[in-house]
């Protein structure tokens, strides 16, 4: 990389970083591409010279939240060594984590061929490929089809859930500790 | 209403009917105000005069259709008896009903003030209702907080999951004792 791919990459690097803490900072994950050219001190021009519109910039912050949930997944997979600790991990990781329920509850169309779509087919795979471990293990019931599991798994992360439930006074904890509940009872074989 | 008016009533009616054909004809939702003026045999302007925008149609819609949900769920309170029953009821009825689910999928930023916040503040309450009934009948564990319930009942209803298992030849019926299964167990006591 030469000096003015270097200044080039800084900068993009910098307007990714700003859009992602604004799409944080509002509650409907909106971004506003004046405000963001302010925030960054460059003009509107020298933004669009970046990036051609404010989903080219959504897609990327995107892609990189999708690796990285790719990246944690992957290090609970070698690193817990228990499958059922391994999706607890993954539980209480996500639910703790902003960037990782937003890349849940934006899952891309899937019949795309983005960039995107490419790294979500592997979380969906890798979450599959463990369910049909803890299914083969009896610890989930195997009438379940793995689908149907992924599935709901993704649809446990709820920040608005999350929020209400800190605003009426109930602990963190517990509200991991619930959720944990509800989605392991919720697979467990007739009583 | 006087001839005039009711034309304009008449239209509109033929306009929200057309459009939310379109709609739940493509897989994302999509509505084109062209085709749409089209599809009526009304040309554009006639049409902006009836509808300021696309979103002003689709609220009408998901107003109709999330009004029409109230009135399935009251008439379910009303006419089942047993608690469990009812809720069984409400889930084999949403889970077949592709509007039912547009409707809990389109749920709206309970902020605002919109008419449609409202009949969705009654949705929401009515549940929260049944399901303190059958927390405190001991049918659902009273340890999840309500809001926790009202939440992922809401978020049973994935229509990408049942086209997908459909195709996969997993039957309706199967479909729906799983997820009805799936939201039982879930809310039980310890085992």
């Amino acid at each position: 990389m030469n000096w003015k791919e270097q200044q080039k990459y800084d900068r993009e690097q910098l307007i990714l970083a700003q859009a992602e803490n604004m799409l944080f900072q509002t509650a409907d994950n909106q971004l506003n591409m004046d405000e963001l050219a302010l925030a960054v001190g460059i003009s509107k021009g020298t933004l669009y010279n970046h990036f051609s519109n404010k989903d080219a910039i959504i897609a990327r912050i995107m892609e990189r939240n999708a690796q990285n949930f790719l990246q944690m997944m992957r290090e609970t997979m070698i690193n817990v060594d228990d499958s059922l600790m391994k999706l607890k991990t993954l539980i209480r990781t996500i639910i703790r984590n902003p960037y990782f329920i937003f890349v849940l509850r934006n899952k891309p169309d899937m019949t795309g061929t983005t960039e995107l779509v490419r790294i979500f087919e592997h979380i969906l795979g890798e979450l599959g490929v463990l369910f049909k471990h803890l299914q083969a293990q009896r610890l989930i019931d195997p009438v379940y089809p793995t689908p149907f599991l992924v599935s709901y798994f993704i649809h446990l992360f709820d920040p608005a859930i999350f929020d209400y439930l800190l605003k009426e006074g109930v602990l963190e904890d517990q509200i991991v500790a619930l959720t944990e509940r509800f989605f392991f009872h919720g697979t467990q074989k007739e009583m």
